[in-house]
Formats: C-alpha cells, sequence, structure tokens
C-alpha cells in the first residue's frame, strides 16, 4: 500500500482540454505525494487500502485559482462601486487602504477575508496587500495557516497616492520590500510566496519602476501589476510617461517582464497591437476580471483575441473592484461579457464557453504556480468537493451540466463541501 | 387598538423617489388591513398594543417584484444559455416546455418552482406557464397556495412552434383560452391572476394576435409578451407582418395594448423611435432582463433613455433565459450592463445606480399590481426581512451601504429571514 496516497469518490469533472470538459461519474481522483495520479472508474490495485474520501454524488473539480485580488479591499466589497477606476481609487481605495497601518485594523479585516477565502471554492490566489509591511506580514501569516497556497505582494507606491497612503521615495519602498522580503525568507512560509506588487505605473516613479525590475532579476521573483484597465487610466499613463510607445512598454523597460518567474498583469481590456506583443514576448499572464471591469465601467478585455495569440489568461476577482470572492461567479461572467462584447463590440471574436471560462479559472490560472489545476497525472493536487443537492430540478443533468448549473448557481444554495490544496484537506 | 394591524421593527430601506432611498435604523413599519401606514421612529400611539414582528438589526425592505420569468423553465435554469434566442427556444425550451402534457411532470417541476420563489425575495412576479390549460392551473394552484400575489398566463403559440408544442389553429387557442379563463373565475383566486400570454409574434398568425386583442377588451385583462429583445427575431417579425412599421405595432394593431389593464413588454432591447413611442402612448410597462439579454447575446436595453421618456420600466429574472430567481442579482446586473452600455455603446446614456435600480425592482415592477414597491402611506404592504449578519466586514455600515451590500453579496449568505405580502406574513 502507497503511504501518503488517497482518494476521493465522486462525480468528477476537469478540464481535458482548454476547449472540453471530462467528466467520470463515481469515480477515484487519487493523490499520491500530493500529486495527482489521474481519474479512474475503479480504484487501481496498488492503491488498495488507501483511504477514500466517500462524496458519492457529490461534484469534484479541481480548485479554483484567483489570480487577482486586493485582500485589503475586502471590507468595503459590494460597496461604491459606482466610479470609474481613478475616482474609486481616491474615493473608496486609498482611504480604506490606509486603514491597515493600524494593525488592531488589519487583524480584524484580515481575519474574515482568510476565513472567507478559506470557505469558498478558491484553493489558489495570487494577492495585492498594502504597502504596510507589517500589516502584509501579518496577512501572509493568516493565509498560511488557511492552507491555501497564495502569492502575496506589498505594494509598492511612491507617486499620485493620498496624504495617508504613498511611500516617501523610491528608495525607500525598495528599503522596505527588501526588509519584507528577508522577513518573509525568515519566515519559512510552506505555501505563501512573496510576489513583487507595484500597484500601476500612476503609482510608481520611474526611480521605482526600475528598483523593482532590478529586484525581480535579482530574486527571481513573480510579480503583478494593473494594465490597461480604463481609458483614463492609459491617458494618464501616457502623460506620466511620454516616451513610452504603450502602457505595457512602462513595465517593459522598468525590466519587470523579462525572465522566468510569473509576471501577471490585470485586466488589459485596451491593450494597442505593439502591447500584446510585449505581453506574448514576456509569457506574461493576463488576469481577466470580468465583473470588476463591468462595475467601474471599464470596458470587456477581448479574452479570445489573448487566447488566439496564444497568450496565457486566467481568472480574478478582483475584489473590492470586483463584489466576490466567489471564482464559479467569474466563471458566469466571463463568459456573459464575452457574449456582450461578440454582439455589441466585435462579432469577430466568439463568446467564451462554459467549459473555455471554467478551464482558464483552473488550469489557465494554475499555470502560475506550476502544474496545476486539473487532474491530468503529475499535477498538484488540488479540488473542490461541491454540493449541488439543493439546486433542485425535475430533470436528469449530466455532471457537464451540474457543473454549468454551479457556475450559474453557486449562489442559490451550492455548497463547498470539501477543499485539497496539494493533496492537503483543508476544509 | 386597531384591529388588524401590526408593525414590523428593523433597519428600514425602501424608495423615498426613483432616485433616492430613505432609511430608518430601529423603525416601525405599520400595517393596516394590509395597507402600509407608513414608517415610524416609534410607533405610533394609535398603533399601541399591536404586534410587533421584532427583527431589530436585518433590514426591512419592500418586496422585490419580478414582472417577467417563465415558470415551465425553471427546471433547466443555468443550463444551454450559449445559443441566441431562436435555437435557443429550438433546442432548449420548447422541448421543455412540451413536457407540461403530462401533468405528473408539471406537479414535479412546479412544486419546487414555486417553493423557490417563496422562499426568494419575491413577493409579486408575472410569469409565463405553458400552452396547457391543465399545467397553467396546476402552476395558478399552486402559486395561490404559496401566498404570493402573481399574474400568470396560458401562453397562446400556432405557429412557428415544435411538433410537441403548437396549438391547431387560433380558433382552438383562442377557445382553449377562453375555457381557462372560465375555470379561473371558477376558482375564485384571492391573490392569483390571469394574464393574456401571446408569446410572442413569431408564435401568433395573426387571426391569434387580432383574438387575444378582442379577449383583452372584452375581459379586461392584463396581457405580457416580448417585444425587440433580439435582433433575429426582429427581423424575422418583419418578414412575417410585413405591413408592420415595427415589431411593437405588431401588438398594437392586434388590439393587445389599449385599454387600462397593464400590459408588460419583455426586453425591448433593440426599439427603434417609433417603437418607442407606441409604448408611451399606450402605457406598456417594459420588464428590464439584464441577466438574460446579456446570457442570449441579446444586446442591454438603454433603460435610462426609457426612464427619460417616462416610459413605466420594472425587472425582470427571466428565467431561464436569465439563471436566477434573485431579484437582488438582477439588480446588480441592471447597474453592470447600464455601465458597460455606457461605456461601449452609447455615453449619453448615463448608467443606472443601485438606487434606481431597486426602485424599478420594486416600485417599478410594482405598478402593474396597483400601489405596490414601497412603505409609502397607502401601497400594499410587501415587505422582506434581510438577514446580512454573514456578510460580515470590520467596517460600521449605513443602511443604504448594507442594501448596496446584499444586492451585490445576497449569494454569499445573505438570507430571506421573513416575508410579508399584502399585509400577510407568508415566510
Amino acid at each position: 500500500m502507497c503511504k501518503n496516497a488517497f482518494a476521493i469518490k465522486g462525480d468528477i469533472v476537469w478540464s481535458k482540454t482548454p476547449q472540453e470538459l471530462a467528466t467520470m461519474e463515481g469515480g477515484y481522483l487519487v493523490s499520491e505525494d500530493g500529486i495527482c495520479q489521474g481519474v479512474f472508474s475503479e480504484l487501481p490495485e496498488r492503491y488498495a487500502g488507501v483511504p477514500v474520501d466517500d462524496r458519492s454524488g457529490m461534484l469534484v473539480v479541481p480548485g479554483l485559482v484567483d489570480i487577482h485580488l486586493h485582500a485589503p479591499q475586502y471590507a468595503f466589497r459590494g460597496l461604491g462601486m459606482d466610479l470609474e477606476l481613478l475616482d474609486w481609487l481616491n474615493t473608496h481605495t486609498f482611504p480604506e487602504e490606509a486603514k491597515y497601518r493600524d494593525l488592531s485594523y488589519a487583524e480584524r479585516a484580515y481575519d474574515i477575508f482568510a476565513s472567507d477565502l478559506l470557505h469558498s471554492a478558491t484553493t489558489r490566489a495570487v494577492i495585492f496587500a498594502t504597502l504596510h509591511v507589517e500589516a502584509t506580514e501579518l496577512l501572509m501569516d493568516k493565509l498560511e495557516a488557511t492552507g491555501l497556497c497564495t502569492m502575496v505582494g506589498k505594494v509598492n507606491m511612491d507617486r499620485n497616492g493620498s496624504a495617508d497612503l504613498c511611500e516617501e521615495s523610491a528608495a525607500s519602498s525598495l528599503a522596505e520590500t527588501r526588509q519584507w522580503l528577508a522577513d518573509v525568507e525568515k519566515k519559512g512560509y510552506e505555501r505563501t510566496q512573496a510576489i513583487l506588487t507595484p500597484r500601476f505605473t500612476p503609482s510608481c516613479s520611474d526611480d521605482l519602476m526600475r528598483g523593482i525590475g532590478e529586484l525581480r532579476a535579482e530574486y527571481g521573483l513573480p510579480l503583478q501589476s494593473h494594465l490597461s484597465e480604463n481609458l483614463s487610466e492609459i491617458g494618464w499613463v501616457k502623460e506620466l510617461c511620454p516616451w513610452s510607445s504603450c502602457y505595457g512598454e512602462t513595465y517593459e523597460k522598468a525590466g519587470q517582464l523579462a525572465g522566468d518567474a510569473p509576471a501577471i498583469m490585470a485586466h488589459c481590456n485596451w491593450c494597442p497591437d505593439e502591447e500584446m506583443e510585449i505581453l506574448k514576448a514576456n509569457h506574461v499572464t493576463i488576469a481577466h476580471c470580468p465583473q470588476s471591469n463591468m462595475m467601474l465601467s471599464s470596458g470587456i478585455a477581448p479574452i479570445r483575441r489573448y487566447l488566439d495569440e496564444g497568450i496565457s489568461v486566467g481568472i480574478g476577482t478582483d475584489v473590492a473592484g470586483g463584489a466576490t470572492l466567489s471564482m464559479f461567479r467569474a466563471i458566469g461572467d466571463a463568459v456573459g461579457v464575452s457574449k456582450l462584447r461578440w454582439r455589441l463590440v466585435d462579432d469577430k471574436l466568439a463568446p467564451l464557453s462554459v467549459a473555455e471560462a471554467f478551464y482558464l479559472a483552473t488550469a489557465g490560472g494554475g499555470s502560475v504556480f506550476g502544474q496545476v489545476g486539473t487532474f491530468k497525472e503529475g499535477y498538484e493536487l488540488d479540488a473542490v468537493v461541491l454540493d449541488d443537492a439543493k439546486l433542485r430540478t425535475p430533470r436528469d443533468l449530466s455532471l457537464a451540466e451540474r457543473l454549468e448549473r454551479f457556475v450559474y448557481l453557486s449562489g442559490e444554495g451550492g455548497q463547498v463541501a470539501g477543499k485539497y490544496v496539494a493533496g492537503r484537506r483543508v476544509l
């Protein structure tokens, strides 16, 4: 009998390809040393006797991967979305983030965030914190304790913040970042990684941008930021960086995109061709955030175009530009806005199917964590168990239909009944 | 002490105007003989001693009014939305509706529908059944038993259905409708009204359309149908009715819009000016169905334009073009798509605010039931009690903020904790 092996029995659904789901009713999903061994109709002989988590009748799907959200903004999720990006930052976001200087506030807020993220369907997430080193470390401690795998970034911002929320200089921002990286190294987290996080070009002086690029090269760290979300933002970048041919170049020229570690750019609603070439050349992953882009009136990203070009795409909830941590809601929104874009903007870019958006929300975003997001042999074993019994119907449904319904109706009584991250049960 | 009077105590939020919310923390909402007497900070002396339903700390808001949904389609909600209207009807909708000839299937399906509608935040609804008289009456029996107030229509369709779902002739469709109306009269429902329901022009011959217009004049009945939802549908109507100047005229010329009883037209995504004039002249209420219009790639209705023109607008979930019965989801979607329309289609039509969309979803649609949908004196007392305790935040929130969050986050653990319809507690 294999040590460190177990199986989950249930109605298993995963992405066979970026376009197609695979399903097995009453199947066995096998994990060994945290690695997926595949899905089987009967438990293979070599696993005879391993523990089986019997979830017969429930759906078992890959863990959802949320590659763009802001933990400190969770406190005002669902509020104040009736402004566009730059006004929304100044009116709602910067005042809230400034509160995280106060560790007792951060403690209360991040307790709620970490607990709600644990109980969601998300197994991995890529997260913005604030500029505060202590509060960022507090958040990382709490996330480590959940058992989820996350990347968390102390934010860099040395210009155009508020009186309460801005770093003094590029030098002090970089020094604090080095301190934070040293602290994180010392803490020795198993599941919580540091990710470089320049807020966005308007928040970072050219010196700071270059300094962050140097840190990326020196430490080989992943990096996340925002790109071409909103038209006023794009115009502002052009003013701030008149030397740039496009917004994306401000990251590229600073050395922030090159290298093997993942680089994630959120939104990409309005990328011109040369920006798309920069994303391709640097293997950048796009974090598509459909709810946020609707709610802050930003636009609709041309995801079909990026996929056709071979660019890597994942999905983000972008709390609190988006209201909810639900990645099922984000999948449904990704499908929905792609239909509106097809109808209203460009009928040459076909809408996304549910199967395609599900892939993006699992294996697509999962790629920034390595081999993550589907049930192929060799992938890390992230799985969520979904109870859809309360979503009643007189019909008999296929497994793919049950997943489709869960995407659209999880808020109507669908339950996350279990969760595994890298082979470890966390819920 | 007043007989037939009671109060609900809680954190009360309602529409003061179509643009503005009113709020009262720890207030008393008073009902007498089913009619709202107003909201008071202290219980007025004349109501001393009436029963008080103490929901301190919970939100108390007007009942939501869903003015467009299809009960038989609830069985496949959340499925098959990746087609446009006409293909979706033939592939998913007609085959499902054909099943309602079988009363045992209808029994199972409508049990689920009626129970889920009762447990939702909706207090009143305007509903399509199928063409089957018996199943429609079964649905009406079940809805009457819930205590909700509804209008329910046996569908008329004598052309372009499927082999399994089409009436033989205009004459037989009208005869069945008369039989149904006679049965309903005999049943003597208190809360369940018949509404004339020509499916849409492509489903109804000119003779049937005229016959339904005559029934409306004869019985003074309300009427519901679909209008200018999808571009192919509009083109098809032009082919079928080459004499018409616009789709709306096919209803008007048949005598279906004139008269005092409400006429409700769902969607209205693509109304030309002359169609808008028809809606105005006949005091038609538009049922705005944002999720359905996104999911079936239909478009985005210019609701701001209709409001500016003084046209009456309510909101519909349009299950199963929309996936969910949640009117909170529908409010959020109405706001969201109005922002995308503003950004991508016409920046002269300002997006809807949450307060405006909430008004449409309560008093806007409520107007088809009379004085319904807000807490003004003289309105029928429809109220829902909302428990938002699970939507945790470290912040202190105003009542308007709590409602805004409930709109966007009700699927994350918001609960409907109580419900009154016309002064009668149903949940």
